[in-house]
């Protein structure tokens, strides 16, 4: 199934045959390169400690957004389920063992072709370090998360639909809120 | 963000600075062509006639499995959301306009590195017809529905859990049956 680009340097625009839209189409063996959306998976994490329960969060340690908060989640990778790519998101950014529970959300970022699928998820312990993508990491509770440094609008959204159901054990996965398209403006403007 | 392969035809496997696998990457310029799993987004949908609940199938007029019936599926386009590409691919093999009621199922085929994000959804007109993929449509009753004539496992997983799930309001979306991988063996060898 493979078609290495080196295989073959001539790719031009033009729509296969039966298709409706425009692809890479290689002019030396009609190979089409389809781009399609790629998969982000990730979690929202908590463990309850005596003190409360606590959500896990990470400083961002690599472009875009460094030093803003977020969920541990990354893309998915071949041959992966979406939940084993979460909780190994979870692993490599915050040293997080995690037991998966639910699917919480599924968010569409449009403008880059992004489909998230965010998990509810138990934290099995506390002891959580940063990964090589993380400066650093946190178990926060509710009132403590800092909201104006976030580093992306899902993650706000993820939260907010984590906060909703909590306590629910079935529930339709959320999606973007109304007229929300991820787009990075306002406290969410590049810095 | 778009490196044509054509822009540079010396691509190699190696493994980028701060990753943990092997990538495709551009000798000349260092991109790194990331494989990525792919989404495929379908819909189970349904609707009440005089006569009774009806499901809609389509019979496939393309590779692989042609001749076979599939629920209305197929590829998520770039700055497209899951809800509004099911519907579409809805409409383009069966000319079937339908709402999305919600995420019935999150299917991960592995093997193939696919993620299936099929929903729920109600037609909203009972005209149907064949697009140009498929040979045929047809709303079907539960007792009609051709079991030994299923294109994919994960048709007959979408419809058991259709039917599972048939009256629930709110409910966690359904993964793969468990030990189910999508193999196409027994009933979906090829043919």
């Amino acid at each position: 199934m493979s078609h290495p680009p080196s295989a073959s340097p001539r790719f031009a625009r033009a729509i296969p045959e039966g298709d409706d839209r425009e692809r890479s189409v290689c002019s030396d063996c009609g190979f089409v390169d389809y781009e399609n959306p790629k998969v982000v998976v990730g979690t929202v994490a908590t463990i309850t400690l005596p003190e409360g329960e606590r959500i896990l969060l990470c400083r961002r340690a690599i472009m875009p957004r460094a030093g803003f908060w977020t969920l541990p989640a990354g893309y998915l990778e071949l041959n992966e389920s979406p939940a084993v790519g979460a909780a190994r998101e979870a692993w490599e950014e915050a040293r997080a063992k995690l037991e998966i529970d639910q699917l919480l959300a599924v968010y569409a970022i449009e403008r880059i072709s992004q489909v998230q699928l965010i998990y509810r998820a138990r934290l099995v312990d506390p002891a959580v370090s940063a990964g090589p993508e993380s400066q650093e990491v946190g178990l926060f509770a509710w009132g403590e998360i800092p909201w104006d440094h976030l580093a992306f609008p899902s993650v706000e959204w993820a939260l907010s639909h984590w906060r909703e159901t909590s306590g629910e054990s079935a529930f339709a996965p959320r999606s973007n809120p109304s007229g929300e398209t991820g787009r990075m403006s306002g406290r969410f403007a590049a810095g």
